[in-house]
């Protein structure tokens, strides 16, 4: 799936952070720098709450809105968002629509104070939850899981002795994929789904403590990573600490891989697994793959010609890129940029009519012709969604004279929804679904197509064990 | 040169473009696709002008302003601007100051008509011209060498039988570097400067003609390359076809070596030669005079490690990454993409203060860390302008864990003015004019730094006759 | 009090409006049309709701935003927002902060539906209806009474088989002044105050009925004026019909006067009595008393020269204009305007310093020389507030030749807090409440000064029974 | 004509203003609040032009944009404008066309430095004078008069040793009516017309002076009011004072007689004549022309009815009020406001369209219905222009209940075009030049209508010498 193409974009979830920092600090700048490191999780909406731990008991200004980062806050907001502890998101909508009054965090008055949360994944039983919530009167503004989990927990704060245990009582209650940070105006407490499928990761700078959704935001405001959130584990971060709770802690971890294959920034370390090594590693795969596959049956790979016998290798930026050097690395076959990508189509470019003879895809990528002119390509993406956008570049490719194109997929076919917060398509969207490898080969134009295959993810991610439903249909059971 | 790093841009200049259709086509969104992908040649102001050739005469339509082309241009603008012949231009202020009022196209009307201009170079005797023009009575309103050049063609029309004629005589009259496009109200007359160092390209598609600074902006509107404008070559496209005039062309041309090096997209193709091919050269000749180093005078380069005994290389993105490619294809050394690029760090993004621990650099570029651990690196980039971005870039490399880290910079040190349009910074601010390679490497904390070399240029491009005078000094005499 | 001071303002309540039709019609345009003729009940924020009858139930849309109606809505808005029900409210702050969270209205889902509400008024016993809900795990968004309204509407509607025995059973816990339009999917529920304290009128163009705070609003989309929502009373409005329930009316009525003073358009009609004809009788009133004086004591009226032996009556604009019609009416003193009222002042008009020589007054109302010079004028302005604003007009009217200027307030002093949500502010901020009538006089250079009397509302407005606690502390009890 | 009809709008001009003050003041902020009190005088565009009489020559900083004053210039825009010179204008366009390059002020650099010029009027040989520059080589951005102006003085400058001698020379070629200030980085020149057609007045506060159309301009910036500036007299300002050339004055002066009728603000003076005055006694004039009819042929004024047997007298808000004061005055007959202004119907107003059974007419005024109900009403406007919005007023008046409407206008009918800046519509346009009075009468639903007399004048203004060639077709010899 080339990340460019947004009308291609099936596998979008959020980003969360929170940040406590010693009296007087002002944490609202590095909750805004990580939040464009998290940019990538989600580009609908943005926001940050930020509390006193000093101030008056319930005083959390939030301050959110539609776009990017840098379209949603203005000097004058950080300016005015002053404490000490603070949480931020960007969403992509997976449930719920597209508007202002579902983007988070949500912030709330109830009767022991006040919180905010944030929150990604997917609540399977949010439906049900909410039902019982509004029996009890609590009327919902939004269509989100996060105001379904944030009733939640004001409602076991009502009965318990203080905000941990509320949440250790609603996190009983919870079924799905999630991370969620809640934040009430003294500590930060963070949850991660019994099976780990979603990211949480923990790091440090002097007094601050930062909790993230990956590890690039921790670097990104200059703290040290400490340790991933473990699978069920709630950790409450104070100024004076660390306190996990394992209660819910299980054997089986279940991390999702398309972190690994799409999602995920490659600067990334997750469960102990490089981001950008999963990647090289996985283009290996199809590399050692495609020569095993010349070994047993020389010149017939999916299409009429050797894949191994090309000239060179490339991705499709920028999502191909990595898994292409793998696959450069392992084959021998000299690694080469073979597109000019144009860094200036924005969201507010008007884009081309089919009339005028060209599609955004050539607007923003364009072929290097010196460089395939004649030759045989192997190309790289980590996913086919409809397909159109793999049809236009290796069109685009044989108009400039490559001889061939062998398209390499690293990741096998999606073929099954996800319930954890990954927004795969529905099975009419999916090109891989009622399509054989074969069909889709020649609907796309190529010279052959291989997908990286499931028993390939270990040499890709190692033991860690996956989550892989939406290749091979096996929910974790929960 | 990290193209990402405003604050170090110094070679910048304007995109021209120019189209003509058969009556009745509508030619405003082709210059604007044209435009966007000629938006690398200057962000900061953008414009359009259109005529229709069946229309009333004089009525030519302009629409400009500041910012990026998908800024200035909103659906409503493209509506209202018809017509079937039109100029356009991106613009980067090398003279002049950086305000509306110096936005391009220049639309004036005079005795005879109207005329719109647009204009990439730098007129040597704009100034003296200029004089002249006043002490006539012709007033100005702006700072740009584009209104002088405006003037001078009015002010030779009204003596002369056509625009054509016109333009013929202003041409006699100017020193310098450029590339212009007239249009009058029935016609486009496109100018390249004697030496031909400003480029300028001919395409068509059907019955359409398109002028422009890239071929890629002919591409991008579906039309075909067909040459490079000739240098002192005045070319005039009517609907009939088009009609040479060489009168000015002569045997030395002098093409600006920065156009490859740096400038250019890298699918253009200028003056026959392909830009990404004489990036990918230059990286081979950085590589092989390492290796011819190394043969010489073992482990000996410029700093304390041998420059061939590296574990990769990798380029500075986007500006070092093609000569990256060559250099690893010379060397056989792997190459590796050794950077996160946050594409998300826009204009509006609010900078972090030194004091919040991080500078933009790091929010813009993050190293990969798995992959630089322990590894000696061969790094690349375009040019070193101030050496601060460079040196921050090796410290987050060393921070890493990068070994050793050897720096190869695909063009020779910047040390003279460039009177053509290229605005190459003062001594002051350029490293290499008052500090030795050695000094430079220190300042930067390389391991090892070489620059190429002037002779290598034959490698890069061939036989094509060069400006090189920002290197050595030597400018065209005219 | 002089409506284009926006620092002096003190009596600032809200506009409702409630619109149902017949299926397939769209009532969103004829809302903000409303909205705008109410627009002088708040310029903080507006908002609408609409929802379709014969659509989804629970399909609620909501377009809110800070500002004024006009900036709020974009004709894209109004297009998005279709149905044939819906409600719309303008705001200025009298509880709550001002803010986008504050704004109405408050559109929720329950467990038994949707509902919109928008709220003119204030709910005395809000804090501890808002405790009880806490209790019950109804978290808060915002400050405002109005989501405690819709708290408790909603709470009551788990236990009861309708939304209006819901309303009903809210309503008996309420108390204060309010006008409030409850919107369920199929109906609107309007409610009064028992004391009919805040205005609410109904009206009806051919099947399409109309609530709304003003008959101004009814008007404006050419509905006709059917009658005054009662005291106490709640109406159900549904396509079928009106139905009325007066379960807590009751005999004792208490209408806001300031309504009649200030804060309505002079075109309304409330509770039977002309705004523009009770601010015509209240300037007679005080011809009447300025007669009587002068019959009594000749020449001495709390200053230094006779009131009545006026050249010509005048009125602040556009707040003293009406009474001074009547003034003169009833003195036979001739009316004159003496101002030029700038209309361009515009809220994004950047006030002048003191050192700049100027302040706001003098940029908004310029003295009329030729009018002036020379004259004994009568002055008139609804209320004086801080008295700055008035010291400023009288300087004015001097420097610009008036011999005399004898002020006339149309209504007494404020001397009492109002619980019923009229914003009246402190007693520190009321020059009434610690400066006798001759101290006001001297601190404002007036050369006479003289109030309303309370007993002659009666002459303004009849036989109405008024809540005139602000003037005389005697609080309606409940 | 009521002035918040914008279609209706026929008589707009231009508004100019220039101040200098002492070395080291900063002038801008006291251009801004001039032209906020000019704005009466054009909405479409706004700019200002500051130097500093101590910086270097020719650096004139200009602001312009379209809209009104406080949308065009923000806050910033006033901190970059420093200088103490500095001209301004407002526009709303009589020739050229409607857009930013025909904003002004006109500021252009030249042989001898640089200048910067505001202009309100219209050069009726501006078509010749533009040729003649054009076969100079002088081209034109725009198609404003300004241009033309500003070409000529340069023209001139050139052969001559000051620019005092420049504008002296232009000044002699030119033919029409204006108001020009020239700015030159040391000095403010200027210029009215022989005629003294356009208006322009001096003030001084203490060694800063101004100059501007309008006296009110003169008292926003705390200045006193000189003199006007003479028909045709040429007056240089510079920090040492003031010269006067009055090398063109001439005889016979001929003001526009529409700036007392309509165009300028009630509280300025122009000639020696209160605007307001002449309003007032236009009023008046209407009032004993009704009583001589009445005592001749009584109960027969052009329709059914006895003009002077009315209950009361109204004007049309804001443009028919006073002379509504007036006739009242004169007759006795008392004077009321009959209508509700909406002041929020701002530029940003959707407007109703027919279907949804409001016009703006309606959103804008509303009736007081109780004033009128059962009434005979003289109701007073300026103008009639097409006549459609004084249909729909008398229809509103009707409809709440008033008996007869008689309709007086305070001038008399306009029927000949005007070349000298005010933009009276072609005939078709003009419901007087194709039609009776009595049909007008009809048309308007009138129950009688009649026109200000050409011989009354004499009563409104005394014996300033007029220029009426709009309604008598008697215009100046130039």
């Amino acid at each position: 799936m080339s990340d460019w193409m947004s009308k291609d974009k099936v596998h979008e979830e959020c980003g969360v952070i929170g940040l406590i920092g010693p009296a007087g600090e002002n944490v609202s700048k590095d909750l805004y720098f990580g939040l464009v490191a998290l940019q990538h999780r989600g580009q609908e909406s943005a926001g940050i709450s930020v509390s006193d731990t000093d101030g008056p008991k319930g005083n959390i200004e939030t301050v959110k809105g539609m776009g990017l980062v840098s379209e949603v806050f203005q000097e004058d907001d950080l300016n005015r968002l002053r404490g000490n502890i603070g949480v931020g998101h960007v969403r992509y909508s997976t449930t719920g629509e597209s508007s202002l009054k579902n983007a988070q965090p949500i912030a709330m008055n109830y009767i022991k104070g006040s919180l905010a949360l944030v929150h990604n994944g997917n609540i399977m039983n949010a439906s049900a939850l909410k039902e019982e919530q509004m029996y009890r009167g609590q009327a919902h503004y939004s269509s989100s899981d996060s105001e379904v989990l944030a009733y939640e927990i004001i409602s076991q704060r009502i009965h318990t002795d203080s905000i941990e245990q509320a949440v250790l009582a609603a996190a009983a209650k919870l079924k799905g994929g999630y991370a969620i940070i809640v934040m009430s105006p003294r500590k930060l407490i963070a949850m991660r789904d019994p099976f780990g499928i979603r990211p949480l990761v923990l790091g440090k700078r002097e007094d601050t403590y930062i909790l993230a959704s990956e590890s690039a935001a921790i670097q990104s405001v200059g703290a040290k990573f400490i340790r991933d959130i473990l699978p069920g584990e709630i950790v409450t971060v104070t100024m004076g600490g660390i306190q996990s709770n394992k209660a819910f802690c299980q054997k089986q971890a279940a991390h999702c891989v398309f972190e690994y294959i799409y999602f995920a920034r490659t600067d990334s370390v997750m469960d102990g697994i490089s981001v950008r090594d999963a990647r090289f590693r996985a283009g290996q795969a199809l590399a050692e793959r495609d020569a095993e596959r010349e070994a047993l049956t020389p010149g017939q790979t999916g299409g009429s010609s050797k894949g191994s016998r090309v000239d060179l290798v490339a991705g499709v930026p920028d999502s191909g890129l990595i898994a292409a050097e793998g696959y450069s690395f392992s084959s021998g076959i000299p690694y080469a940029s073979v597109f000019h990508k144009n860094s200036y189509i924005g969201r507010s470019f008007i884009k081309p009519t089919d009339r005028e003879r060209r599609d955004a895809v050539h607007m923003k990528l364009s072929v290097l012709p010196s460089v395939v002119c004649g030759k045989r390509i192997l190309l790289i993406d980590d996913s086919i969604v409809r397909g159109t956008t793999m049809r236009e570049i290796i069109k685009a490719l044989k108009k400039a004279g490559a001889r061939e194109v062998h398209v390499r997929i690293s990741s096998p076919p999606f073929l099954y929804p996800c319930y954890y917060g990954t927004d795969v398509p529905t099975a009419r969207q999916l090109i891989a679904a009622d399509h054989s490898t074969e069909d889709i080969r020649k609907k796309i134009g190529a010279d052959s197509l291989a997908y990286l295959q499931i028993e390939d993810f270990r040499k890709m991610t190692g033991e860690l064990p996956l989550c892989t439903a939406c290749f091979d249909g096996k929910y974790p059971v929960s």
